[in-house]
Order: C-alpha cells, then structure tokens, then sequence
C-alpha cells in the first residue's frame, strides 16, 4: 500500500519539499515536470537573497526568514527594519493563531500605554502603502491566466503580486505566506508593530486593504503548526499560550556563519515561465486532466539553499 | 494599542470564530455583514447533518467531525462507511503532514502484506469516482463570479462544488478541508483506505484527478496545527511521531449523548446568497475596497451547534 501514498507524493503541489525529489525523468516528448525544470535550471536562474531585506525570525523551534518588498511597501519595510534594529520585537510574542487564516505577533502589552515597548527609532503608525504606482521601480512578469480578484497578476520580482492599470496601482498579492501589517479600522492605524503572516486559502480580499510587506520563504510550518488560539479571533487566551519571540535580526546585522544563505528562483525567466507552465497542466503520471489554469497564490516560488547543487 | 489588533479581528474573513462576533449593527442603509447575516437567520436557514454520513474521527486531541458527499462519490462512501463500521481505522494513524498541502491517514503498515490490517467488508480499491452525472441528485446552487478551473462553481447541499455542462460532469471543488481518496498513479488504485484533509491553499489542479468524499465540518484544527513530517511530501520519519486515531465511527452509530450535533447553513437560501455577498463585497469597517468577486472557496458555509439560539 505504499503505492498509495505514492500517489499523493506524485501530487506534492506548493510545498519546498517537492524540489528535492528526484525528478520524473519523463520521456523525451513530454513537457517537464516542476522538478525537471527546478533539476535543471541554470544558477543564473536564481539570485541570492538581499541580506539587507531579510529578516530572521527567531523562535526557540527555529527560524523564519521574511523576504521584505521595500518596492511595494517603501516606509512600512524602513520602519520595520528600524523597529528590528533597535530590537523592538526581541522578547515579543505570537499573540494569534487563526485557523485558516493568520498567526500575527507583536506587543502583548501594546493596548496599555503605561506597560507597551517603547519605540525608539521607528515609528508606531504611517500612512497606509496598500497599494504602489505602476512604474520602473516595479517589475511585472504578467499571468495569463484569467484572475477573479484583480485586473493582472503576476510576479514583481520575488513576489506574487497584482495590479491594475486603469487606477495605476500595483500591490502584492495575497498568498500563504505573505506577511502584512496589523491595523485597526483607520487606514493609516497601522505602522509595522504588529504583523502577521497568512496560513490559509489565499484571503485575496485583503488586497489593497491592508499594506502587505513580504513573505515567508523558509520556515512558514513553525507558524501555521502552532496551536490554535481559542479566543476570539484566534488570539491566545492566556499569556503562558503566547509563543515567544526570542528575537528578529536584518540578515544584513548576522555574522556570516549564523546566516541563512538562500536563493529564490528569478520569476522573470524562461525557466520560471516553464515551472508556471508545469503547473498550470501538471503532467506527471499521477494527473489524469491537466486543468489549464494557475492561479498567482499557487505558483510556487522555489527557494533553495545557497549551497545546493 | 489594542485597536490594531482589533483591525485584523474585524476581517477575520474564513474562520467560523467570526459566527460568534458580534453583529455589526451597521446602519440600516447598509447591506448586512456576515455576520449580521448569520444572526438574523431563521431556523429553516439550517439543517442538522445527517448521521448516517457524517463521521467522527476521534484523535487524543479532540474530535474532528467530517461530512461525507454520497451524491458525488457513492461507491467510495458506502466503502468508508464500511471499512468505519468493521473498525479498520480504529488504532490506525495520521501518516503525513505536509504544510501548505494535506494531512492524511491511514495504516502505517500498508505496505507490508504480511503487516497490514485486514479488511472485512470493505475494499482496498474501487473504480475512481472523480466526478459525477449532472443530474437531479446533485443540487447546484451558482455561483456567478468567475472561476479559472471550472466552467461553473457553486454550492451542492453543503459543499462547494463545480461542474461542466460540455462534459455533463460535476464534481466537489478541492478547499480548505476538503477530504480526499489517495491513491497511487493508476486512477483506480484508491478506495478509502487512506484519506486526507486539505490544509492549505485549494489544490483546485486535484479536481477530475482524485476522489473527493467530504469535508471537515468542524476540528480541522486539530490536523491543520500538527507538527509537520519532515520526511519528503510531510511523512513522518519515525513511527513515534505519527499521531494515533483512536477511532472512527459514523455518528449514527453513536449514542445521541455522545454525538456532535451540528447544524450546516443551507445553501440555496437568500441568507445563504446574502452571506455569499457579504463575502463578496466586504462592507465591514475595515475594508476600505470592496473587491467585487469571490472564489468559491473562499465563501464560508457556517456550522454550529443545534443547541445554537
């Protein structure tokens, strides 16, 4: 019976881990498989992480490294690296776990003035940056495939994202494992204090909502493992619940030899317009009927480690 | 600094948390939140799940409550139900736990003839049942927005579905908590013996592809927030972090005082298409921009208690 698991292998879909199967060794005339294109891209398919964007989440299960998209979000991401370098977050706590939707951490004490962390360097709210002006400074790899939530999408760099060119605005998209910035109900209530990462379908009706500053590229499954709070909104009921957050470091502030060294796959290449294409018809032995379609939260965007062959 | 956190609580989107907050009270200008929706419902709006289909899958952590779809996969039904009567998952284990993918369940010793668990009046395997007729037994409710990997998408009686009157053919649609039939590469290969639940972004690419049964109606989390395998596709490495079924049983089978007894919204009722609105256009304080579309698995079909006022 291990034939059928075997089958739901064949069917791994997003996660990282499929990069690291063999790959299918299809026969000649047929297209490749997600993991012939990963087997066989170029290393000028990839480019490494900017250290200077990065960021190192530390829990004491491990590490979760956020891309940050200073592009998309320019004051929210220097306020946050401002708020990490001067260890805002260090001591802080996971205060939310919502199923299917996000674990979000900041200050357990951010509501009591006389108790809250002060800030020192960054700031505790900034006008909103839910969305970006179409321009240079952006890149977009277009999607054809038709999307119910935005005019485009697409990927910007290391980024799913969307845009619409009538209002000239780009924003990223909403996909597991986007990270944003908690607000309260005035758009410009938020500042980068409060964060949260996406574990769940793809809440896309947060886009141009919310100011969406990055992603997960490693270590999502120590958030979207965590228990579920049983508190309203996912939140912990009891401090001892809250997960602690040991510290988060700019990549760019960690000694070398404490680095997580990785490299994301260029979106703006044949090699990725392959890999899209590997999954919008899978073709592996296990799928009966390619389906035609992709939609831009179900591409994946490889990471691999730096030293990887 | 409470306010921020109760931003992301006013758009708490999926989660059936949200059933419990309180309406909005918006102004009676304004269309109905959902949770407005879900309040103002009548008891005709509800229907109580249907025992004979709806299994209890017992863990040390709680109960997870799954919904069976006979209409869309009869033959695999009957088979679980079976294989549930004679007690085959009874002592088996949660095998695999891929984040961003699926946890699935089984027998540990399936692979092994001389090992594994017999069967008394079930079966190992069954032709697929990948879809179904389009006819008078499905119930389809529209939806109208567009989807990029169906023809159509919907509701059938309490699942999210989507068919293709080209090919005459409907089918479950792959959400969140969708559970499925593994299988291994040849179509037939599954039957019931293994199962998994989605936890992840909808793997809408396994529709037409795979046996879809049910969903978890209620306790998801207790699959969704287990630690992931670390082996390749999220199995477990070593048997000792596999996680116990205590049992599967149908709730008919159980005495009424031991029973989960919940109610599913009704999906072919105007509070159904009310709430479907609500989810389409967000209209909560919090959202600034109403996107104007929704994706069928993004609509949450409400559950709660009987004993619910």
């Amino acid at each position: 019976m291990k034939n059928e698991l075997r089958g739901l292998r064949a069917a791994c879909a997003m996660a990282l881990a499929c990069l690291t199967l063999g790959a299918g060794a299809g026969a000649a005339t047929k297209p490749p498989t997600m993991a012939d294109v990963v087997k066989n891209s170029k290393p000028s398919d990839w480019h490494a992480l900017d250290p200077a964007h990065t960021l190192y989440l530390e829990l004491a299960s491990g590490r979760v490294v956020i891309e940050l998209a200073p592009q998309f979000a320019p004051n929210h991401v220097a306020n946050i690296e401002a708020l990490v370098r001067e260890g805002y977050f260090d001591g802080l706590a996971i205060l939310r776990v919502q199923d299917n939707y996000v674990v979000q951490w900041g200050d357990p004490d951010a509501e009591d003035k006389t108790k809250q962390k002060p800030i020192k360097t960054g700031k505790r709210t900034l006008k909103a940056e839910f969305t970006a002006p179409i321009d240079a400074k952006i890149p977009f790899v277009r999607l054809p495939d038709a999307d119910g939530y935005a005019a485009q999408t697409g990927f910007s760099g290391d980024f799913p994202s969307a845009r619409d060119p009538r209002l000239g605005r780009a924003w990223l998209a909403h996909c597991y494992g986007t990270v944003g910035v908690g607000r309260d109900l005035d758009a410009d209530s938020g500042g980068g204090t409060e964060l949260y990462a996406v574990i769940s379908q793809a809440p896309r009706w947060l886009e141009r909502n919310i100011t969406a500053v990055g992603r997960v590229v490693q270590g999502i499954e120590l958030l979207s493992s965590l228990p579920r709070g049983s508190s309203t909104m996912g939140f912990y009921d009891k401090p001892e619940q809250r997960v602690r957050i040991a510290r988060v470091r700019l990549a760019a502030d960690v000694p070398a030899a404490e680095r997580t060294n990785l490299e994301v796959m260029r979106t703006d290449t044949p090699t990725f317009a392959a890999l899209v294409e590997s999954r919008r018809n899978r073709i592996d032995e296990f799928y009966k009927v390619p389906l035609g379609h992709i939609d831009v939260c179900s591409v994946p965007i490889p990471v691999r480690a730096t030293n990887m062959p």
